[in-house]
């Protein structure tokens, strides 16, 4: 460790307005992560950079140095190129358990690793561990011999992937540094570089149930995440996405397993299977099993109506401990004691669903943690029976809400009433993809 | 304490640019002396003060919240106005033991609490103690009783006073949030308000041996200083002052002491005499002694001349533990073992003298502190002979340097080569003291 730095001369350096040069920002995130700098003085710099902003040296650096504060697997020995996606998180997002056995079924290898769930959006990690037995929780001897068998994993992070991002986003977390783009980027990316990937697709989410509300932050953040994506050498594609309405039908951890398990038998909501085979068909061109990334549409889409997609799925889950009878046969999943339907009070068409608050109503009836050590109700959730532009008469059902917490019912209702919006016009449909993002620049794109 | 405050949330707002309610800054102020929020939140709240800025609002609420973290002595108990004098540190600023026992001598009480020296500027607390056996550290009731019978008291901060303070001001210094003005302000007036004073005069010092390097900066320091005494009806009287080149002849601690002890028999430098009569003065007149700052300078002179003004300083002394031959017969002193001098190289006018170098050339013989440990040698320091405009001879001596550390004079002497400058022609004297700010606002002022 170089000693050769001041933190405080940094921390003024930034204040002032000054860049930083790459080495003292790796100087920063190295020191920090061996403790030899202090939480707060790390969150003066933290708050200096995003009141006077980072230039793409910065970020590349941040990013770099939090990258190598831990392990970079190498997947060298696994033939083709391997291919992850990654979301910025959503509403009823449940793509990736879709998108990775079909991708993995085309020929690319996918090593997946994911989150849990932040705030109102769920996570894919519990969305597995919905799954009785399933596990995420491996070592990396282990993560690479199950993507060596099926070119395919789904882990969860563990402390030896990029820790210093880690012991950042607590901080940031605590002290308002959160929503900066720079900082967003590279925390992301630290953790998908070191998976071992060769090429990434982003699906980069804007509206009521993204963090980004706005299409202006989600084009700037998906620009940060491909510019970062090509200075590291794999080639990034990043869809901007709208999340104005929850995706799919389903909002919860198993109810999105079952959406999902529908979708995989091609059987799925039409805005879920259209998403879904954009990017696992821009995955399977990024992985060079298709020359065009229609071509790789129309491999998803034959992956999945031969049932190599599902057997993927059974293959997956039974590898890492899961209960497959429940993904052959949903059913016989257990069921919530709960149940209540969200009735129209009027006649007409669904304007609009707020995804946040849907996602927080979610979360209420036990689909999400308010705190850390909140345990998560795989059962608990909501099921959308109309979205937007639906047309409803009084009376109707607009979504069953699924709990064991009968006490959360009556305020849940009351948001959900004021999440959905009814009028009398049918609106215009939204685009659910609107733009394209890659090294080329951003640009329209219509699905 | 309140807990409907969530310090994420105010960070936040700051870091949006919004302005904290008094309430909410009160919030924060007492929250981390109570050690309820965490350093880190608190630094990086700082930092998004410093770069988004602070109102009159919140500086006086921070300033008030600071204050009422100790306790605020009564000093009604004594008849008279109590007025005490702050500096905003300079190098060879020893006026406060001039004008203490002069404005005391006139009859008006002065409770004065000082610190000790911070980087290049020497503290009032350090020069006291080089008197043999002289206490500043008392508790309150002592404090209360020494100015009781003398009309003056000198004492360092204790625990009790302005707490928050001192744990926002040890923050401050590792995070590189220092120099901004309403936390600078904030730490002075919450630390003299706390005194029991009923008035203040303050020298705001700017140039190369002050805090604040321009006019501005000091104008603008000052004029929070006032506005910060009229918020809590003390009134306010701030002397802008030129710290271009050392205060007087002599730099170190007990130099000083020896300089202060001949001032007080009238025999002091022009600059030190003139501005310590005109500080002593406006203390006097608002003390309401004199019934206006001339009428105070004269009689600054009177208690000089008539001697009471020394006997108040011998009083002092004795009372607080001192030996007080030594201010009888300073040539008693010890001695430091090594002299130096530094010649002149050229003949001609003494055009500037960096009292920033001279400063940090005095703590390098020992006369300051470069971290909290270090042990300070109260002979050591730097006596002038020439200042600025005066003619000098090849080979005629500038300064004597004073030092028990032989080690430090080489470099020492080549620092201070490089911050005296001389030319052929006399440069234009610089005044001592320029403006004047009171509540009737900042103008031009001439001494």
């Amino acid at each position: 460790m170089s000693t050769k730095y001041n933190i405080v001369s940094l921390i003024r350096k930034k204040r002032d307005g000054q860049s930083l040069t790459s080495d003292e920002m790796k100087y920063i995130v190295q020191a920090y992560t061996l403790n030899d700098i202090e939480d707060y003085q790390v969150s003066a710099f933290l708050m200096a950079g995003f009141l006077n902003g980072m230039n793409t040296e910065e970020s590349a650096a941040l990013t770099e140095s939090m990258l190598n504060s831990g392990i970079v697997v190498d997947l060298s020995s696994i033939p083709g190129k391997k291919v992850d996606k990654h979301s910025t998180g959503g509403v009823g997002d449940k793509l990736s358990l879709i998108l990775a056995p079909v991708v993995s079924a085309a020929g690319v290898p996918v090593p997946m690793i994911s989150g849990r769930g932040l705030g109102h959006t769920g996570g894919t990690l519990d969305k597995l561990e919905s799954i009785p037995g399933f596990y995420t929780d491996m070592n990396l001897e282990r993560y690479v011999e199950i993507i060596s068998k099926y070119n395919l994993v789904l882990a969860g992070q563990t402390k030896e992937i990029a820790p210093a991002d880690k012991k950042l986003y607590a901080l940031r977390d605590v002290t308002a540094t959160v929503e900066f783009i720079p900082y967003i980027a590279g925390s992301i990316m630290s953790k998908k570089l070191a998976e071992g990937i060769d090429a990434l697709v982003l699906d980069v989410k804007y509206g009521s149930g993204a963090f980004m509300k706005t299409i202006d932050d989600a084009i700037e953040l998906a620009e940060a995440l491909v510019r970062i994506g090509g200075q590291f050498g794999k080639r990034t594609i990043a869809y901007l996405t709208n999340m104005n309405q929850p995706l799919g039908f389903n909002i919860g951890n198993w109810l999105e397993v079952e959406e999902c398990i529908h979708a995989l038998h091609g059987d799925g909501p039409d805005d879920i299977l259209k998403l879904s085979n954009l990017l696992s068909g821009t995955m399977i061109y990024l992985g060079d099993k298709a020359g065009s990334v229609q071509e790789g549409i129309k491999m998803s889409e034959e992956v999945i109506s031969n049932g190599k997609a599902f057997q993927k799925w059974i293959d997956i889950v039974e590898e890492q401990g899961g209960d497959s009878s429940v993904i052959k046969n949903p059913e016989s999943y257990p069921k919530a004691t709960y149940e209540f339907e969200l009735q129209s009070k009027n006649e007409g068409f669904i304007r609009s669903m707020n995804s946040y608050d849907i996602g927080m109503g979610s979360l209420e009836l036990g689909a999400g943690r308010k705190t850390i050590e909140d345990v998560i109700d795989p059962v608990a959730g909501i099921s959308l029976k109309k979205k937007v532009g639906d047309k409803i008469s009084k009376g109707e059902t607009i979504l069953t809400g699924f709990t064991n917490k009968p006490a959360t019912i009556e305020a849940v209702t009351e948001l959900l009433y004021g999440a959905v919006e009814i009028s009398s016009e049918q609106p215009k449909p939204e685009r659910l993809v609107t733009h394209i993002c890659d090294s080329e620049g951003t640009r329209a794109f219509e699905l």
